[in-house]
């Protein structure tokens, strides 16, 4: 049974502000409560149906995971996502997370505003063997429960860290690779050992004051006639040709 | 002034029963509306702030566009977008539109779900200069609203053909390339002159029955944890890995 205080603060959880207040965020459906108990990340209960629990009863209680058996109906009904009738989960916002790049590329992005952009570039980051995404303090919320549903799980490996970029990329003193319609044909780039894949906002693109930072135009080359590729497109291309050149060298 | 009943018309028209019925579909914000200007596909009406109308005086006056002058409010209150308040049209669905490969590659999506993807996946497929996607019939339909809100006006430019995919793949007599996790890495493989790139449903992939068609079994390197790539994700990886090596040889 989900109390009405419960529901009350799943569904304040959508807003950032709430988030924040109570350092609390909503993890949805199967597969992101799986990855979720599987994380070392801090849960505070699970809210699962017969089947769920009964599939996962062996991590539940090697996790010691508080969970409470609901309906289907109940879980469907403080859900979010459009079909969800398995499990739901609350977990503590983990706070100073170290950022560690291990010495590897670091993708970096300026005012990312969809949700399910930055969940699929998650998703995209996991897939590519990132363990950090740095984003511009304007940037949406990684823990927007719309990015949580996208990543597919992802969130509960990857870090999204959210900083002064300007500052941040001036710091590190490393090659900046930015996507421009100007820039060196991917397919022909050798990325440097080590660099900052930077990425800009879904209309606007990279601004110019972080234009001034990049040290490598790159273009991906166009085909046909669209004007653009979407962010989380750019993204994947940009991590598939630098693994490619990597692993080839 | 939308009349009452243009605005219960265009709301009918999110539901793909209501399009076949009245063979016409909704377009969406001013970059949607402008490339549909641009197109060859019939208009019958758009609805355009005056910003909208004064911006492009000159197209909407050679197209020889009936426009309805609309106030903004009234704009964002028949959009499905979330913020819209510049432009919308309803065009005509084009019927027998011929298949045309041009020798290129063909792009087969089977059981295709989400529209965000098939919309993204529209707008990829412009920017790699393929014209036209195949998804079988059971796949979302490309006249939808959000299908069309994502492709950012590749709308216009690249035809989608609901087929009996497997009765199709086997009519062509061409090499089938499906991503598989147990197939051949996609950085090396070299691709022959003509093909099928072919990709499966969001969360079951390619079906078994497909799977007997695919001639060359590739893969997408993980770097990573991810269990998978999105479709969409995966599909531009496959159409910019095939375009480097084509344009290399």
């Amino acid at each position: 049974m989900i109390t009405k205080r419960e529901a009350k603060l799943i569904k304040s959880l959508q807003l950032k502000k709430f988030r924040s207040q109570e350092g609390v965020f909503v993890v949805e459906g199967e597969k992101n409560v799986f990855e979720l108990l599987n994380s070392s990340l801090e849960i505070i209960k699970v809210f699962g149906s017969e089947n769920f629990i009964n599939k996962h009863a062996a991590l539940l209680e090697s996790e010691n995971t508080t969970v409470e058996s609901s309906k289907g109906s109940e879980i469907s009904t403080i859900s979010f996502l459009k079909t969800n009738n398995n499990a739901l989960a609350l977990a503590k916002i983990p706070i100073n997370t170290p950022m560690e790049f291990d010495n590897d590329y670091v993708l970096a992005f300026e005012n990312l505003q969809d949700p399910g952009n930055l969940g699929t570039i998650i998703r995209t980051a996991d897939w590519y063997g990132f363990k950090n995404i740095i984003c511009s303090q304007d940037s949406v919320d990684c823990f927007n429960p719309k990015v949580i549903a996208a990543t597919m799980g992802s969130f509960a490996r990857i870090k999204v860290h959210y900083v002064d970029l300007k500052a941040f990329i001036q710091n590190q003193n490393l090659p900046v690779y930015g996507a421009l319609l100007s820039g060196k044909n991917i397919h022909q780039t050798s990325f440097k050992e080590k660099g900052i894949l930077l990425f800009g906002n879904e209309s606007k693109g990279i601004s110019d004051s972080l234009k001034t930072c990049i040290s490598e135009e790159i273009l991906i080359p166009a085909f046909g006639q669209a004007e653009s590729l979407n962010v989380s497109m750019a993204t994947v291309v940009f991590c598939d040709n630098l693994r490619r050149v990597q692993n080839s060298q």
